[in-house]
């Protein structure tokens, strides 16, 4: 990136703390988790127990939320360098995200199969698979459709408006799903002290809380008007960007 | 309106089948839910009993789902109406909401305070709140940018994306909420049959994801750029359509 230029950034003063705002948000999400499975229900293992359910709702947060927001974020928090580096950024961070909610999908089927008990019976369950594949076949086209060198122009232009509707969309389904995993995982755990207001439950509904917070404040940064990338760098990556990322050159966006 | 203009409308080949697709999804919803609480948990009372709970999820759908939905909707399907009388019934559609789904949050209040089962302790009741909150806080704040005589043009200008924004953000969260009231509903009433797939259960499940299908096409409906009212009419509501607002003549938006 060091051919990038520093353009100056105006107008945006309030947009470090927008951006802070989802790092605290996400964090604390994916903290709150952690914490939740860690000292409510005994940790982590991979040996089919409760333990290992627990990896599912920490690397869904993780993948399917934090990481996800964040590779939304960079086309915003990067907006000065070159939209090449972003869009590889963009894709190896939904890679991570992907993988790490592989992991948390294969840990609940696991500790499910362990224990005998059914797989992909309740709404949390449809919910969630619906948006995972949804998001791997995203993953795939935004890699077809932005990354393939053979893909035209047209088609690429045709498919980004789609792209950034349905990454918004399926970040919303993502925090719907977890809101379902935290509400079904407090009626199990806690079905008699839940309506007692006991603590765990506070825990679980602050998280969901923070959860929507988060989902809010990226989608906000994301679709605000004057935090967009300017507009000729935009269509630079529909155009000069691509070819210059097939044949290995800088930047073009530099001056 | 008969003095609004039929302008022709291009390039909106498409757009009947969409917002055609959106009130097939929500009636579709609203039939579900109503048919769920009438065939499965014995129709609608208001007495303390089981039955007027089901007051709350009917009022519930058909308030700030399918009537919100439909009030964002209004802009796009009546885009060659004069712009005034398209915010009054975007208002008025959203007061029918804001009406139904207090006649909704009140029968679930009667019916635990009739039973002794407490309120406000469930994630499903959090978010719920918070949604039904900062809904009455828009719509206020809606009557008052853009409804209001005296409200200044320059903060209409600034409000006005962070009435969309916020509006597309609150059906989400209206729509996760929902989600979470039908788990809650499932682990409730077929607690021991769900994971064997009671056929209940699978009705909840399919209107859950219909839930999701209406707030994914009304998303994609309302943020398409070409879909979009004409940009001469945006101008005019912000600026000369007030006036005639108040003054109570016809729609400037006339040849």
């Amino acid at each position: 990136m060091e051919d990038s230029p520093q353009r100056a950034v105006q107008g945006l003063g309030s947009f470090p703390w927008y951006v802070g705002g989802t790092q605290v948000l996400g964090l604390a999400c994916v903290v709150i988790t952690g914490v939740w499975m860690g000292s409510y229900h005994g940790g982590y293992a991979w040996d089919g127990s409760g333990q290992e359910f627990n990896v599912h709702p920490i690397c869904m947060v993780l993948g399917l939320v934090f990481l996800y927001g964040d590779a939304i974020l960079v086309y915003r928090v990067f907006r000065n360098e070159s939209k090449r580096n972003v869009k590889v950024l963009h894709a190896v961070l939904h890679l991570l995200a992907l993988i790490i909610s592989i992991v948390g999908i294969v840990a609940v089927f696991d500790f499910h199969n362990h224990n005998k008990i059914p797989n992909m019976y309740s709404l949390h369950s449809w919910c969630g698979m619906l948006t995972f594949v949804l998001f791997c076949v995203q993953w795939l086209m935004g890699l077809g459709f932005f990354l393939f060198p053979g893909m035209l122009m047209a088609l690429r232009s045709w498919y980004l408006p789609l792209h950034v509707f349905f990454g918004l969309a399926m970040l919303a389904m993502s925090l719907a799903t977890c809101l379902l995993g935290i509400s079904e995982k407090l009626f199990f755990s806690i079905q008699h002290t839940y309506s007692q207001f006991a603590p765990e439950g506070i825990l679980g509904n602050m998280l969901g809380l923070l959860l929507v917070a988060f989902g809010i404040l990226v989608g906000y940064v994301v679709t605000r008007e004057d935090f967009r990338r300017p507009p000729h760098l935009e269509e630079e990556a529909l155009s000069v960007h691509f070819k210059t990322l097939t044949e290995g050159r800088g930047s073009p966006t530099s001056p």
